[in-house]
């Protein structure tokens, strides 16, 4: 019953570990595991908003071999991967943002899953004054050493949101004032012709697919970056880059 | 005597390549190999730019063994890995352009040695519609299979400069009539205030230690990417994609 620095193996010390406030990127679980502590860690991760995995046997033996070789590791069916940061609330950032007298520009990302290219928009995002990341507690990078790494260091300075659904997170910023622009290769309007003076949120899509339809239509506009070449399309990271560029632009 | 698609392997072989025209994108040689093919080689390679690097007998025998598991390879103390694409002439390159009746816009890039992050430039490169990109013979990325898959196509559609020297190189443009705008976190002039509707180059470095001091001090003018936040700088690929973007919006 050992921790890694960013692993918790075991029933009662995941469970304790809740208790204590602690929150996790991701839980796995013994698939088909049962008992009354497996019940309490599905009901805390599920108010939690954290990814539960069922994984074989194999997998969970395989993660204790390797995040825990020079100590005794008994995973019982569960280990749990630690937050290496906070999340937020939109709610949180919303406010602490006002508080600061600040013009809110939020970054959403959408099925963003390479930990490289996670971290570089984190760290464009800070560089060009984002005030927070939104992401969704599914389908999205785990915010690993890698992440932390790409970011330069920016994941510990930017706030992170993770939501259970994208959809209602959009919903709510535009209840709350926000203009919603997503991106999109045939976007409507030009990158440096949408205002981002207004308090705003940016949807960025996963190169393979994109935003999603259902979360683009959501959208309040749909904005391109503007191309003069032949290739489909600009890696993930550079197209937020750009967009953030113009948006800081804008804004200063 | 077998040939994996991107590697030669014997001192014949290479040099057969070598007279049928075929450009190598490194040749590794065996560490005090003599003789008259050896000769040959360096001075085959002299004159073409190729990087040689004289290696002991274990790194051959282990390029050997991963290239050509299936083959007999004897590399006889040379192995020479063929480009993957075609490098052009600077003159080329500017000959190419103003026959098009195209105002040239090329990048230049001084030590990004990442390939993940060399294929993203070319990329932006493409999409943002640079000419050419401009690297040094010796400490670039090497145009590899990943590098290819990271510039999704781009490295086949757009045209690659390979120079012994940068400084040299610019000092050519510079006659030529081109603006050089060298890339700099302190960089006196910012970003959108430069004027890219001049024949002109753009040198980016690498993210450790920008770009090199003499190459710097034959640039025009230094510029810099406006930043909001704290981190002290961008990913090399976002910024070039920031600058290129910037370059071609001045240029629609």
């Amino acid at each position: 019953m050992s921790n890694h620095p960013f692993c918790i193996f075991g029933r009662q010390p995941v469970l304790e570990a809740i208790s204590a406030g602690k929150r996790f990127d991701k839980i796995l679980l013994l698939k088909g595991a049962t008992g009354e502590e497996v019940k309490k860690i599905l009901n805390a991760a599920r108010e939690a908003d954290t990814p539960i995995q069922a994984v074989p046997k194999e997998k969970l033996d395989n993660v204790a071999k390797k995040y825990a070789k020079f100590r005794e590791a008994n995973h019982q069916g569960v280990i749990g991967f630690l937050s290496m940061i906070d999340y937020h609330t939109l709610d949180d950032v919303i406010h602490h943002v006002i508080s600061k007298g600040k013009n809110p520009l939020l970054l959403m990302l959408d099925g963003i899953t390479d930990v490289g290219n996670f971290g570089a928009i984190a760290r464009s995002a800070e560089c060009f004054g984002a005030d927070a990341i939104v992401i969704p507690s599914q389908g999205s990078a785990q915010i690993n050493a890698e992440a932390m790494k790409a970011s330069a260091g920016a994941l510990n300075k930017i706030l992170v949101c993770r939501e259970k659904s994208l959809v209602m997170a959009v919903k709510y910023l535009k209840a709350n004032g926000f203009k919603i622009y997503g991106t999109e290769m045939k976007g409507a309007i030009e990158l440096s012709k949408a205002d981002f003076s207004v308090p705003c949120a940016v949807v960025m899509g996963s190169e393979g697919d994109g935003v999603s339809k259902e979360l683009l239509r959501q959208c309040d506009e749909k904005i391109r970056i503007p191309m003069a070449g032949f290739t489909e399309s600009l890696n993930v990271s550079v197209s937020a880059g750009v967009v953030l560029y113009e948006a800081m632009k804008q804004r200063s």
